[in-house]
């Protein structure tokens, strides 16, 4: 039997919390993580600051099997994650001397400047190891158990792609979805009735509205195959008698 | 002048994490406190977990102005939410007599049964006052600084305008955008120059990636309008410049 590994992500960067930019890597994360039988147990959104960022990381760090960080990693005065990674492990950062050799060639075969702002890309924690980037060459980088990824979700996404292979998978948590065309209130007590009968399961209820309509989605998810199968025969038939009811 | 406020947003449901349902409320609450000038500093996404939404909403209420919950406060078994923010605040819950009033003729009105379950979304901490929802009825609430809102956008957001002409609200954070036809690394020692000679504003730099191009969006944010102008127009000055060098 698997271990149950969790994770917490940590989204930094102003123009999420401004509103300007709207996040797409949480969905995207969450839904890898379930995927490949990690739990996902909290989501952070801070801001660029140093403080937040060392403050999270560390309390998220001790906290969850894996952390993984998006967003600040590339070459502008604002990109502050690394350095602020590095202060919450205590280690210093500097040239990484692969990467630097990396970008250095890549931006001469482009015929670019490999300038100050560039080379700061070069930068990683002491004791990190470079997260590929086939996309825009620049690592991420893993330290510890923290994975510290793009902001741009195209990047991001080829990031994870690299990470997930390398990590310590859980025994997955699987679901089943039963439509229900009746808004919560109709279903809530019989729902609790078939969770409580079934406690080695999380059963959970989505409210539904669109065009004056309400209706339910209720999920049932579980790690053993045959109890996540009886639940649902049971939510299931606890559906179809409230239409019966009506 | 106006104080600054500030405020975090506790996002809550097992659904956010495990990536089934994708989080539209973030964006949008990001937007509106951006548009009235109280600062988003944090997103917190929890599970559906009572001592998980305890910690954070102790963690969040005693450090911001503001806290905004959306999620669990439904008629189900798994909306735990009013129980976990009257646990926070420790106080008893129990039936809001008005509320209760309110959904009683609500339902009787439309033929629907006030079941055990429709009555749980009756229940208030001690002390809490309704927040009104103009599309399903059940109220979310609001007491001391923190305001307990449904996860269904289109609920959500009537909760929510509702809600804000009810907030202190601060010196609105202005912005401007500078386009920037070129990659980060390009301009970010150019850019960082520029972001300490207008140490009273916060320069961001957004990289943009599609079809195989790169791109910046650079937003210069400050409280005084002179000041956002001065600072626009050096970070336009030096985009222009940048494409000269090339």
């Amino acid at each position: 039997m698997s271990d149950i590994v969790t994770a917490a992500m940590l989204v930094i960067g102003d123009e999420i919390l401004s509103g300007r930019t709207k996040d797409r890597n949480i969905g995207h994360l969450a839904e890898m993580m379930t995927a490949v039988g990690i739990d996902l147990k909290e989501v952070r959104v801070i801001g660029d600051d140093e403080a937040e960022i060392v403050a999270a990381v560390k309390a998220l760090s001790a906290r969850y099997t894996y952390v993984f960080t998006t967003g600040g990693i590339g070459p502008t005065h604002d990109d502050i994650t690394a350095d602020a990674i590095a202060a919450a492990f205590g280690v210093p950062i500097g040239y990484h001397s692969a990467t630097y050799a990396l970008l250095e060639s890549t931006y001469a075969a482009r015929g670019i400047e490999f300038n100050e702002a560039r080379k700061r890309m070069a930068r990683l924690p002491e004791g990190a190891e470079p997260i590929a980037n086939p996309i825009s060459v620049a690592p991420g980088f893993v330290i510890g158990n923290v994975h510290v990824m793009a902001g741009v979700p195209a990047i991001l996404q080829a990031m994870l792609d690299n990470v997930i292979p390398t990590l310590k998978t859980g025994a997955k948590l699987l679901s089943a979805t039963v439509h229900c065309p009746h808004p919560e209130g109709t279903i809530g007590t019989a729902l609790a009735e078939v969770q409580q009968r079934f406690p080695g399961t999380i059963i959970g209820s989505y409210p539904k509205y669109a065009d004056g309509r309400f209706w339910t989605e209720l999920v049932i998810r579980a790690r053993d195959p045959d109890l996540l199968e009886a639940a649902r025969a049971a939510v299931a038939a606890m559906v179809e008698a409230a239409g019966k009811d009506r």
